[in-house]
């Protein structure tokens, strides 16, 4: 296996580390949006979000509610941004969670067609039965 | 309270809803940034991440897990993006974490300053000991 999270959750490899239990990892990201941009990882390897064992999806949201209060108390920022991109749009292929500071007129944004979706309740009901299905199984 | 999302809440609103429960919901975006784009909230309003519950924060990152699998199931995509905005860059002032699928080529995107900022062992100290000191609180 050559991920690099692997590596770095194994202390193969060197991150700056900012939080660290048995399931999960905290360090800072080494092309940042902003300074103190965080991201946390599972150290097992997975790849999306619903791969992951409930109790270490909860201590990574958990950790990201305390990262967000130390970040709000050392920057001061105007707000802030946690992402996930999940699928071929992880660049990493392994889990991990974007919590970076935010400042008006940051020139942080996101860009996206000029292209406009249906929204109906043929779509909802569309999910809320495949999600009704995943229950019971 | 005149918040949009708490008259979602209270059905004073209408919406699309795909899943709710006593303590959060989930319905469509109204501007989607592709086909199936879901919002989760909680029903009580709380503006950032760090105010909200333990069983609620978690409730809302399971659902996220169910809500991923489903849009994989209904729109074979070619991956996912979670967002959540915080801070004074929530536009409506009440949480909201963003779930949507993702193709290649669907134009989303992110932009940044093309500045960079620090990396280092003095900025994961800061952060490590402002994490330590919530936990020791």
């Amino acid at each position: 296996m050559d991920c690099i999270f692997c590596k770095i959750a194994k202390k193969e490899l060197e991150s700056n580390i900012v939080y660290e239990n048995n399931n999960i990892i905290a360090f800072l990201d080494i092309d940042p949006i902003s300074e103190g941009h965080i991201l946390i990882i599972p150290k097992e390897h997975y790849l999306d979000i619903e791969e992951l064992p409930k109790n270490i999806i909860n201590e990574i949201i958990e950790l990201s509610q305390k990262i967000v209060k130390s970040l709000k108390e050392i920057y001061k920022p105007n707000g802030y941004s946690i992402m996930q991109n999940g699928g071929e749009f992880n660049d990493i292929s392994h889990f991990h969670l974007h919590i970076f500071p935010r400042y008006q007129n940051d020139g942080f944004g996101w860009t996206c067609e000029d292209k406009k979706f249906n929204v109906s309740k043929e779509i909802s009901d569309k999910i809320k039965n495949a999600l009704k299905n995943l229950r019971s199984k």
